[in-house]
């Protein structure tokens, strides 16, 4: 799993728990240059953008860009249309803060930077375990990603790949909760609710703000998250 | 391959003379109810987004969208940064007008819009004959962006597909030419050179110019582009 230290990643970074997990994984353990790539997409919980940047100069990411990106004007989930409001009761089937097709858009733009960057890696936090029923957070997901970009770019036609990697794909939260503890993360930095305010503060009764509570108990680590 | 007149499709529109035939066969062959899809991702030749318009409404399309997409940012493409110039006679190897990841990053936006819209095909004017080399335009490119569309959406974890459509795949200029002229595309309305100039006027001296102007020669249809 170890990489050289010379290498250089790209890695998602939302600004929640898990992505900010996965680019310590990046940089401390797998000693990667890592390029943290986060996305303004008309998302409600603006705050999240605010944490990445946080989360990136804590963990010591080379660079940190934010990409606009007009996936909300397509409407189809409540994270990105103030009209559909956020569930704050746990319900069947994949909830509607799902947002069409967003791991495939932030995966292609992932890999469009990894290209350009020479990158062997592109790392993303999502984990099938704890999960909110996205389809785009499963194993084959991942396995049907990798295919395409092992024949999407000029590198892959040249006989390098871009690894994907998505190191949370096999752990609970509260497994995330402890490895990222054990990387010396401060996970006062993120922001994982999905209605948090300006401030960052969590409304703690999201699916988001559900599953990342249930993490830092199962975990018994205290819990920093800044609650409104 | 004809599909009922009710169904709706995304269909990818640069502009240029292979996603408007590809938008003449959704709509005029296949009777789809077509939603338009462009975008604004730093190209220089830009005068493609007012021939994108111009050819949704000549097609009939239901909807034209335009959705920003800061690619260029990311830089490593002649098409997007200015500094690099556009080669004007054929070299070996992928050229640098190859714009990172970029099929796959269109596919993915088309695919979340399929999704919102529940349509059934995404189309897309890629094509491998006479092509700039471009990695993301081969055959084997379109199956695994098709494998990653089965897994990748909700629309998928119901078993429902968006079928992804390439279907000047297998065909050369000449042929997409007398197959756009067969449907009553008026091709004096496309722009592919990769600099035209604001008016939609060619340089007559690019790849896409060269192998847009042996197309019509070859098709024996007479050429409409304009050169400056």
């Amino acid at each position: 799993m170890h990489v050289a230290a010379d290498r250089r990643a790209v890695v998602l970074l939302s600004g929640g728990m898990d992505s900010a997990t996965c680019l310590g994984l990046a940089t401390r353990r797998d000693g990667c240059r890592c390029h943290a790539l986060s996305f303004d997409y008309g998302q409600r919980h603006r705050a999240e953008l605010t944490a990445a940047a946080a989360v990136a100069r804590h963990l010591g990411a080379a660079e940190h860009r934010v990409l606009r990106i007009d996936l909300g004007s397509l409407g189809g989930s409540a994270l990105t249309d103030r009209s559909l409001p956020v569930p704050e009761a746990p319900a069947p089937g994949i909830p509607i803060t799902y947002v069409p097709a967003r791991n495939t858009v932030f995966l292609a733009l992932g890999l469009a930077w990894a290209e350009v960057l020479e990158a062997d890696c592109l790392y993303a936090g999502m984990n099938a375990v704890d999960y909110s029923g996205y389809p785009d957070c499963r194993p084959e997901f991942v396995t049907a990603f990798q295919a395409l970009a092992d024949v999407a770019t000029r590198r892959a036609a040249q006989g390098r790949r871009v690894e994907i990697r998505a190191p949370l794909m096999a752990l609970g939260k509260a497994a995330i909760v402890q490895a990222g503890a054990g990387l010396g993360i401060d996970f006062a930095l993120t922001v994982s609710c999905y209605q948090a305010d300006d401030a960052g503060r969590a409304c703690g009764r999201c699916d988001a703000c559900r599953l990342r509570r249930e993490g830092f108990a199962a975990a018994g680590v205290a819990d920093p998250t800044r609650y409104r």
